[in-house]
């Protein structure tokens, strides 16, 4: 049996592994260093550049199936190489393609009549200038390509912020797009998925925190209200109607008034890694269920509240915790330590959402990392 | 960080090493096939023997701390071992060695005052005519090492039982003990666990079902009754007093009566496997953390019923199925599928242990193992 590939070897690879491990899927990791997170955990690891052609086609070619951790590769190149080789690639490199980039993003969920803030193409100052004055001097700029955590983000509300946009613009080839800035009541998020064989559901609604464009907590759930279920059930149908296949990320503002979609992510996704433990069944698990063909169903809440809490370096420090008996701790194992760099999570499950919240934050500061 | 080592590549390593990299603690696993269960889920695996002093040596002299997944090792050349590359073993091997040996751990549980049948060594022929008489003709012969799953176990229950097993007891060189006969309401199992830092907890109680002496199926919880309580506390009390690091898998009749401990194993147990997924925390995340003396506590449960249903194999058929979605899968990789060999177990959860276990059944149907 050819194994299942996951190109990359971080830490959503690595969970992804763990998962396909259990049911008996051989997983082969490619990435470039065999210190990776996921490279430690499978025998099958292969060292490789994500965007080199011969050492993708040698991979794929060895792959009964590919799937990825980062939607940020040559979508177009994959394309090619799944063809040249028969090996599918899942979610399909085109969902990849039309979801990192945020303008071709915004326009998918246009067509597909999802709410979404209102934006503009920005290709030049004065279209900048334009977007300034379209969107009454609170808006966002934001990278096409390459934005994640928060970098290639520039939240702009005031002409000061303008200029010093305008000169950063200038030294940017990628291309940038504006948004009317969404002063929003909280932030949510939810993970919808789509299996090979049709199938659809969607995990718990969460509320989530970003502090400095990135996310710190979860917790949930919420309560599954009408408008949730409205909304969970046109995410479905706008998987359903592209034909998309995987779990997808799924970020939101709820404004107070209703809810309007920041950002999609066709992969398992930091919002969703409470389902390890507080669910019968978990993302990574679903995401290769899903593209794998095997039947997903709406997995059970196992608990009445849970949090999870992201352990973000602080300093290049070897980290070192006390771990409480309560907590589930997931390293990933990284070789670094960096500030703001993602090395593991905690899960934590209470009598609330607020109450698992406040124990993982006391958790939290057990961790000197 | 030197890796925590685990002597052995079958399922239970696999699955251990799977909760130690979830914590961020890398795993070496010592065996003899890189197709090995176990060798398939880290990078860090050395092909080995477990009885071969260099390889042992070579093995523990790269490793932080080891622990194992079977009790039938050479615990006096592990504990030279241990002492010569200063590398500690949990269970400790004197545990291991008592273990083992039926003889010593009958006289283990009548020295700590465990209820268990009433026993004999038999040396002779003469030995097993007296055992015979002394338990009016229904009696269970068991070889004092190397048995499980019923290999080695011979029940007898008239004269001509006790021929056939005087004939087979000519060829043997390993000993055996004579154990009266119980009568039993039913099986039932209790994982019990012991930190390095001293901290004792015990799992729920569950009842088993043996067919041809192999594990079939687990359900559980039981209710925790005065008399479990009692029984708990002092299994914990015992673990306290010899000094025992590590998880204890413990099998019992029930008598209707009362309690006959059945069976002691200084490790993590098939009758455990269900915590993976009804538990907050399971039984190889507690191994791992009582053996590396991190916290443990006793876990949640998650769940008003479970059942664990092991995958046997019946042939030599590569095995296929299909996985329904309630339904968790713990599939070993097993390189090849053989009549009555462990391949997998499904973990299935339910509104009562019997609605759990009726569940678990009609999924078992899906696979042809």
């Amino acid at each position: 049996m050819k194994p299942l590939g996951i190109l990359g070897g971080g830490q959503l690879a690595r969970m992804m592994a763990f998962e396909a491990h259990a049911m008996g899927i051989p997983v082969a990791i490619l990435s470039e260093d065999e210190s990776d997170p996921a490279a430690q955990v499978t025998s099958l690891w292969t060292k490789g550049k994500l965007d080199d052609r011969k050492d993708l086609a040698r991979f794929l070619e060895n792959c009964s199936l590919v799937t990825f951790e980062s939607e940020f590769l040559d979508a177009g190149l994959l394309e090619e190489i799944s063809v040249e080789t028969r090996t599918p690639v899942l979610p399909k490199p085109q969902h990849m393609a039309a979801l990192q980039d945020r303008l071709s993003q915004k326009r998918l969920l246009e067509k597909h009549k999802l709410p979404t803030s209102p934006f503009m193409q920005i290709k030049s100052a004065q279209e900048a200038r334009d977007a300034f004055r379209k969107f009454k001097g609170e808006l966002v700029f934001k990278k096409r390509r390459f934005g994640y955590d928060g970098y290639g983000t520039f939240v702009v509300r005031s002409e000061k912020d303008l200029e010093s946009f305008l000169e950063r613009l200038e030294q940017e080839s990628v291309g940038f797009i504006a948004e009317k800035f969404i002063p929003f009541k909280r932030e949510i998020a939810v993970m919808v998925a789509r299996s090979k064989n049709g199938r659809t559901l969607h995990l718990p609604f969460v509320e989530t925190l970003q502090e400095n464009s990135r996310c710190l907590w979860v917790k949930g759930p919420l309560r599954e209200t009408t408008s949730f279920k409205t909304l969970a059930r046109k995410l479905e149908k706008f998987l359903e109607s592209v034909g998309y296949v995987g779990i997808m990320g799924i970020e939101l503002f709820d404004t107070g008034k209703g809810f309007l979609i920041n950002e999609l992510a066709p992969r398992v996704h930091n919002s969703g890694h409470y389902s390890q433990n507080a669910l019968s069944d978990n993302q990574f698990s679903l995401h290769v269920k899903a593209v794998m063909g095997i039947e997903i169903g709406g997995p059970e809440l196992l608990t009445k509240g849970f949090a999870m809490w992201n352990l973000l370096g602080s300093s290049e420090r070897e980290p070192s915790w006390r771990l409480p008996a309560d907590v589930k701790l997931h390293w990933y194992g990284k070789k670094k330590n960096r500030a703001g760099r993602k090395m593991g999570h905690i899960n934590v499950l209470g009598s609330s959402p607020e109450d698992a919240l406040r124990k993982a934050k006391r958790a939290r500061a057990e961790f000197d990392v």
